[in-house]
């Protein structure tokens, strides 16, 4: 079957990756859309820190996205993907074939989970086909479109973010880093109701999402400091942060302008080591709650919340290309001010 | 009157300090007790880096402690007192003379709120007589020793810490670094009912103390790591971790070793840029909440501890100095091994 997939940094096509087959448990799917995240992008580039990085992260007992992953073979990518059933494996109950599903990125196997997200092994989202997991699968309603139903996977992260945050009614949101991943916040944001939601990004193509995905402002940082748009918006209502940045620095500006009392929610990831000065968080008396990933109760509510419309995913989408386009796709990510979500549609 | 001051990085005993004089809504009085605390010796040592940052705090709205201070005059310090009504400013309603009390180290005057903490001009503890605000008087019970009294300062900060760490029943405690501040957390841990409580330091010293405190064990991290010690006593239990060290590398640490979902509360207050590497933090859903100070209820309660026996302050007492012993007790704090708390009885 054809896949896009990662060789020596590059993303090629090849047509000879070898058919997916389903084992019991499993189901074989034609994969609908997949998602390009961020995350992929950053492996590309910076794959050997990412599996170096996630094989300490396993060793101190936490997720290690990438570990394991050898660069000198094809990688397989794509773990934001909604497909449609063909074949169950062997005595195995599955939903029907034609059946539209997704599911969160993991594979049940008998030796143990192993990640749909990179893997030299494992059929990913950018691809033809695939095999799942059939007690993870979650099923698309009738009539959702199949490339909204794959931003489960990123909303999802916004909801467990709030979730996580513990974000209260008459809390408003500060909502820094306007990528994906933030305006999977933003949107999550609005569908629990915040009344106050201002969002910040240097790029005015992601502005215009934040607002389009229910932000009440969006704030150019470059023109105006986000907590002083924040504070002339909202006052003094207690405000919750959210750090969807992932960069080093983000940290310490944000200990530097919060006031005092402020709850961050870091949902951004970053990946290098970061330096703070402390004493304005101890001074301030803030606190951060780093969170990560979601859980499968929170996959199923973005599903139905995209569904439902609660999240109206289609502003994020400002782009689809099947399978030849993926490595123009990744180019064209690497310009964070023309794009919000590109699908893959193999 | 006599009063030991900070001159040029030294500490001098003087003969010649004008007599405090009450204004009205103030009471006169004489200092009983007043605990050496660590940071008093770090200002002694950095003050002038203490003065830029408490500046730099009180530029960014948060709470901006030896602001304002000139090192080139002498400096007045001792925050943790209890003292003996003297005599109230004109017009104002006091406490009986004799009358025992202690206050939050806090001036109110018509100009704004004054710290008694590090003052060019506000007498503070370290000296015969000093004045005090009446609203924020808190009478000491008849017969408790007024040394214990004195403590009600750094006692009250424990209480904060697991007050704003919101440890539940059911969770454990571990608490890294056993210096005064520390011993104030496993304090009221234990005064709190927490069930396991597990301190480390490298001081055979502070361990004997933490255990006296009311730590169930006290382990030195040079012979296993805290960690370590934590889940081979606590086994699965949830464990809060109060850090209580406050210098670089200990918080990249915790993100290192701690388990998945660990709540960090972050009472020791670091003075220098510090870095972590935030991905561990990330992969492990990390939570910190950095803590400072006390309110006002938490300060009498601390008192109401002491006085009730709740907190037991008599082991962490280890020296007793008059004024002309304030150089000499500087001098041996900066020994942490040898003392807990010495108190100057002026």
């Amino acid at each position: 079957m054809r896949a896009a997939v990662l060789r020596a940094g590059e993303i090629v096509v090849r047509d000879d990756v070898p058919e997916p087959v389903p084992a019991a448990g499993e189901v074989l799917v034609q994969v609908r859309a997949c998602g390009v995240c961020g995350s992929d992008l950053h492996f590309a580039r910076h794959g050997a820190s990412m599996v170096a990085l996630g094989e300490e992260m396993e060793g101190a007992g936490a997720i290690g996205t990438g570990a394991g992953v050898d660069l000198g073979r094809d990688v397989f990518m794509g773990h934001e993907f909604s497909a449609e059933v063909l074949e169950a494996g062997p005595g195995t109950a599955a939903p029907a074939p034609g059946t539209i599903v997704t599911s969160i990125p993991t594979l049940l196997t008998p030796t143990g989970i192993r990640e749909i997200v990179y893997s030299n092994d494992v059929a990913c989202g950018y691809g033809e086909r695939m095999v799942l997991s059939v007690p993870l699968l979650v099923t698309v309603p009738d009539g959702l479109d199949p490339g909204h139903a794959a931003l489960t996977e990123p909303m999802a992260v916004g909801i467990h973010a709030v979730n996580r945050g513990g974000i209260e009614p008459g809390e408003g949101a500060l909502v820094l880093g306007c990528g994906p991943v933030g305006l999977a916040v933003v949107a999550a944001l609005r569908a629990r109701g915040i009344d106050t939601i201002v969002a910040s990004d240097y790029s005015p193509a992601r502005r215009q999402l934040a607002l389009a995905m229910g932000a009440h402002e969006a704030v150019d940082p470059a023109r105006e400091p986000a907590f002083d748009a924040w504070r002339g918006t909202a006052g003094e209502e207690q405000v919750v942060v959210f750090e969807v940045v992932g960069v080093p620095g983000v940290i310490d500006s944000i200990f530097r302008a919060a006031p005092r009392g402020a709850r961050i929610v870091v949902v951004g990831v970053c990946m290098e080591r970061d330096t703070v000065t402390p004493l304005f968080a101890s001074a301030k008396e803030l606190s951060l709650r780093y969170v990560f990933g979601y859980d499968l109760n929170e996959f199923a509510a973005s599903l139905d919340a995209i569904a439902q419309g609660t999240i109206d995913v289609a502003p994020l989408i400002t782009g689809r290309v099947d399978l030849d386009g993926v490595p123009g796709a990744f180019d064209a990510l690497s310009h964070p001010d023309r794009h919000g979500k590109i699908l893959v549609t193999p």
